[in-house]
């Protein structure tokens, strides 16, 4: 079956036809600038990646885009529509509604309205695109694949937060955790590349792009995770802050006579490593760069990205009471092997070694400890759509 | 030589008179609601505790009358004030600029002032304290004690938030850490009962009362503490939250009609385990107590106090790359043997043992690892007058 995944934003769309028996992707693109002009950038396997200008007053016209691209006579991929057997639709939060992945109903959705409250710029951005879907494939399947799905069985312990009961009660306040479908695809690529039962092995993913998140897996399911209600709590991201002292808020607040809003802005785009270079850039690249060339302030953020990962890790360790496979992944986990030593440096006392050549490898899955390390350390690249594809399949077959 | 050790608040004033030789105290007691009505508690060693009401419209009043009660003929303890070589005040923040103790001057007393700003409820108190003892003893050498002080020896990479430059660059924005005077005492004191060398030894302290911290000691040195900014930050505690995603707060603003300080005393006086227990008590032995009758939010409370204990133990065996002491102290870590055993329970990775028995112990000084232990569990009773004495007259002699 070929499934059609998309990850809708509020005025982007990315995709990828995936065909589920091959796992091969047969096209992927992106819709840029949906509601202001509108381009659309589609790629066939094997052929190039062409960008058009396009119309796009509206989500409708984006697919509609979409779908000409993939049924065109001379760089299409299929015949028609009929050749697309299901979509698998990202949707970023599932609240404590779903735990899994759900074939999408009318009461499906009104159930993901109710969760826009706590993902405003995402869930309903979601929900465009699923709408403008189903109008232009009525008979065609959808599935709903959440960010959230795979870390509702954490306990208590790990989802609470240290505030008034109320909030949890009246407003459902507590860590829901983000990079669901990835932490669970690369947990469960880890115990097959060992040969390792999934549900009886002690995993830390370090999900590790310009958005972050640690997961500790254990046995096959999510205890524990570094974002909370939004994707803003944990590691130290390419713009976000991460942890800070909440009181940090009142502090710049008066300083920089800022209200709320305004210090949101603040925590999610002009913070983290960014932030900390001093406005130098979020890109790992330059920031190594300017390290290589003397720079202190891309030191320091370096410096404090690596060591806020390992005392995530080292705090999941004693979540879990062990730990067994600690997995890197995402655009700086698979590509950056200076990261991923230094932060197997603080993590010595597991008896954790690195095998240095395996280290230099970018993008590719690699066991990078070494035969006689206590704990194996991979790389495995993460594949959030094929996920999705798969997830898809599962519930439409 | 006796030496007065201060701990001023806006309305209240504890004291104690030590003897720097034998270590004894002589005297203590506690002046409450100055500036109000007024009263004083006050007990000889070895004599009765007595609360009296006193007029007390100002701090001086109330120093005059500790004086007088220390001097006086039938319960005093010391026949003039020339009996009285150092006064030790305890400070809560010297910023950047005091990383030890010092003697107080007219310039330090400028240096604490414009620390203000990073403790607006505490410092002008403890300076409060300060003036009127200088008024009341005026050659009397006084010593400042910091809260902060110890922590001064953080790398980068542990105080730095990830947060725009200019934060720290203007206004000094970055983790300080608290209970320090308790964190250098009890990691000392544990180097000591075993005999090692304290500036080769891995040590994690958890001061664990209604406010709680956690400090990881190398080799003599704090590195890291989960306190930050402000003493908001980390553990969930009695009343504050510790940690939470940052995005909540514009959450809760909203849906509460919530200004940023209204949202800060919520943090701060209604959360913890407080909260958590929906209002039942921030007092460990009431929830113990409601626990046991089945009580599920008492439960959950204490599941997730000891759960982030133990998590940030974890973090920061890794910021070390391994531990050789951990050590609870404080009203809960001395006293309450099922957190402690709790906690210990995640970290058996470790190689930990704790011995049943020592580990029922209550506020004294004892080992309970096993002898086989990986890592020496201990239990240190923290003494932050006797530190301050002990930091007073290293300064005065």
């Amino acid at each position: 079956m070929n499934v059609l995944v998309i990850n809708c934003g509020s005025s982007s769309l990315k995709f990828q036809l995936i065909n589920s028996e091959s796992e091969e992707v047969l096209a992927k693109g992106l819709c840029e600038r949906i509601g202001i002009d509108g381009s659309l950038t589609y790629q066939p396997a094997g052929g190039e990646k062409v960008k058009t200008a396009k119309d796009m007053p509206t989500h409708t016209e984006a697919i509609q885009f979409v779908i000409d691209a993939l049924t065109d006579e001379a760089t299409g991929v299929v015949k028609s529509l009929d050749e697309i057997g299901a979509v698998g639709h990202r949707l970023v939060h599932g609240g404590e509604k779903f735990a899994s992945s759900v074939i999408i109903t009318e009461e499906v959705k009104k159930a993901v309205e109710e969760c826009n409250d706590l993902a405003p710029l995402h869930n309903p951005a979601n929900l465009i695109g699923v709408n403008a879907c189903e109008k232009l494939m009525p008979n065609t399947p959808m599935v709903a694949v959440f960010d959230t799905a795979f870390h509702q069985t954490m306990p208590e312990k790990a989802y609470m937060y240290g505030l008034p009961y109320a909030y949890y009660e009246k407003y459902k306040v507590r860590r829901y955790g983000f990079h669901g479908t990835s932490h669970s695809y690369v947990s469960k690529r880890a115990a097959e590349i060992l040969g390792k039962p999934y549900d009886a092995t002690k995993t830390i993913v370090c999900h590790l792009g310009n958005g972050a998140s640690v997961c500790a897996v254990l046995n096959g399911k999510s205890v524990d995770t570094s974002m909370g209600l939004t994707p803003l709590e944990g590691l130290v991201m390419g713009t976000r802050s991460g942890d800070i002292d909440p009181a940090i808020l009142e502090f710049i607040a008066k300083k920089e006579d800022l209200d709320i809003e305004g210090l949101m802005k603040v925590l999610n785009k002009e913070s983290g490593v960014y932030g900390l270079s001093n406005g130098l850039s979020s890109d790992f690249r330059d920031l190594c760069a300017a390290e290589e060339d003397g720079n202190q302030q891309a030191k320091v953020a370096l410096e404090v990205f690596a060591y806020r990962v390992a005392k995530y890790v080292g705090s999941y360790v004693a979540a879990m009471n062990g730990v067994d496979n600690i997995v890197f992944t995402a655009g700086i986990g698979e590509n950056d092997g200076a990261i991923r030593a230094e932060v197997c440096k603080y993590l010595q006392f597991l008896g954790i070694e690195i095998n240095k050549e395996a280290n230099a490898a970018r993008g590719e899955e690699v066991i990078i400890s070494t035969p006689d390390s206590k704990v194996n350390v991979l790389v495995i690249p993460t594949n959030e759509e094929l996920a999705i594809a798969r997830e898809t399949v599962a519930l439409v077959k």
